[in-house]
């Protein structure tokens, strides 16, 4: 499995994402800024942290990412899609796709703040430039305009019912989101929590919005429930396994595969399982040490690392977490064969795609 | 005209309205807490906000606010209501009523971050007791919560079509309730705003959520546009009266009215419209001496409050609101004359109630 394979997978549908992303700002922002000119800011806020300008709102080209969510949506409509123009379909699933995208982004911001972050794809975050009440605000922009994008999809014919099924779904999800958040930050002061509950954390924070998009698409493209259902499974084991992934990467990924040092998480001291796994398994002595450096004010020394990572071996860690990958990437594949897909070349290969996601993320 | 009768038009709603409010929160509350404990002081930050429980989670009986949105709602409905069963009316705007004052609820605790606000109905402050982080978190779970709670009306039996109509409108409002909020916190470091730039602020901070009330009680009860469209103008014009009648307060109400210290904006340094209309229409030493006083950054004295005052008596600035006032008091009287209200004894006494609020409004 090549990395340049997953990477055409999400070549192929990143121009039209962009162009429906696009779309969703420009026009409210042309009236808007009509009306007031200072408004031109609020937008150009948004348009700079999904790196499309710079931080004197002019053109830039910025890492924005390789839209996971969008593509999942649309890979996820094009495989259950039925005989239908493909062109129609892709329509129809569009502002869909690019409101899950400005979704994502809106809960980066908040994140941001709520995290202290001040860099985020090495450029400064929003409340590091406008200050927080402005990025709070900008933030809150974001998210409504996302939900405003939604109701684009009834321009595209889709259905009213369908559309309030989707909206259900999309507003269950982001209260989701917010319940882990919270959990998240009750949770930023304490090391010695159950890995349960980290798992809890992260199904909230991020498979949920990732199963979200992979049930999105389906419902806009199939009435066989059970084919939702499955795609809603498959969506949220692709995203713990996601998650899981950047956890393990954030410690074991080497130089060359990251481009950028090593063990940059333990680095942060940032609460991913594999602390969370070896906090809980370690012996008295390995425990006590682990708590003590986090705890320090100081930043770590390399030999400190060092001996986190002896930790981590010492737990089989490594181990468990790989193992607890395999079982969800096992998990998206169980539930990708459960999928009514069409026998139609557009759907077959959506399903290579999806399959081949999940094997990509296998590879940690 | 006495506030009395006033009190009894939202005494009249506020039972529904709260129970409305209770059962939107309690069922996700059981859920959630029911797969992780720590999700009650979640659910249970919001509960406080909405003033139902201490910082201790524990009952309380605080300031909960007098509902004014979801009442507007309600009598909206009530006004253009058909000849059928008015509990079956009222069941189906309940859910929509309520969502919009959480929706309301959700923007004060981020305003209350983006101003600094410690204390709101004489208790602290989400943030102040949580933290930002949480308090940003628990907004944006609030903003989710309400949207979700918008959906329940599809249980009372409201089309998938009315409900997308509503879902529009209201994403559309929170866009511009943010605009607006963007354009306040640009001008908080100017005075010289024109008027005609603080009266954009307004009628998207305030007056496009009564505005929207308004109109969706209209929407979920005719389909006679012109009704639904007149309710939109009213409420649009009533919030903008809503909203100068507030500013006038801050400034000139006496003691009793009040029941706290006249003048307080002032004393506050609040940006309402007696200010800016002045600064704008004032001569050039007044102005400097305004400049000069708003920028202090010392406590004011009783002193420059009376200088104060005395500028805004010689730029005949309370004519100016007073005027305004009344312009928008009269609008929402003509928009009301424009709806087709059914002779059914429901419908009339609601457009007497709304009457009744319009010459409430106009008596600062």
């Amino acid at each position: 499995m090549s990395t340049l394979s997953v990477q055409s997978v999400f070549q192929r549908h990143r121009e039209p994402v962009y162009q429906a992303l696009r779309s969703a700002i420009d026009a409210i922002e042309t009236q808007a800024s009509t009306a007031h000119s200072e408004l031109q800011a609020f937008y150009g806020q948004m348009k700079y942290h999904l790196g499309w300008v710079d931080e004197h709102f002019h053109p830039a080209i910025a890492n924005t990412g390789k839209y996971l969510r969008p593509t999942l949506l649309l890979l996820a409509s094009e495989a259950v899609g039925a005989g239908e123009n493909d062109d129609a379909l892709l329509r129809r699933a569009l502002p869909v796709a690019a409101a899950i995208e400005l979704t994502h982004s809106f809960t980066l911001i908040h994140d941001d703040i709520e995290d202290g972050d001040e860099e985020r794809r090495h450029r400064p975050t929003l409340w590091k430039l406008w200050g927080v009440p402005q990025a709070v605000n900008t933030g809150d922009g974001l998210f409504s305009l996302a939900r405003l994008t939604l109701w684009k999809a009834l321009d595209e014919g889709v259905s009213s019912s369908v559309v309030a099924r989707l909206g259900m779904l999309y507003d269950r999800t982001c209260l989701a989101i917010t319940e882990g958040q919270h959990l998240d930050l009750s949770f930023e002061e304490h090391l010695d929590i159950p890995t349960q509950t980290y798992l809890q954390v992260i199904e909230r924070k991020t498979a949920a919005l990732i199963s979200c998009s992979a049930e999105m698409g389906a419902i806009l493209a199939t009435t066989d429930q059970e084919s939702i259902q499955s795609l809603s499974q498959f969506g949220r084991a692709l995203g713990l396994a996601f998650q899981v992934r950047d956890d393990m990467l954030g410690v074991w990924a080497t130089e060359e595969e990251l481009g950028k040092t090593p063990a940059g998480d333990i680095y942060r001291r940032k609460k991913s399982l594999p602390i969370i796994h070896a906090l809980a398994h370690a012996n008295f002595a390995d425990q006590h040490r682990l708590y003590e450096i986090y705890r320090q004010k100081a930043e770590l020394t390399n030999e400190q690392v060092e001996q986190v990572l002896a930790i981590l071996d010492a737990t089989g860690t490594k181990e468990f977490c790989n193992s607890f990958l395999t079982q969800q990437c096992n998990a998206a594949l169980d539930a990708l064969a459960n999928i009514a897909t069409k026998d139609r070349p557009h759907s077959q290969r959506a399903l290579a795609d999806l399959t081949l996601l999940v094997r990509f993320v296998n590879q940690a």
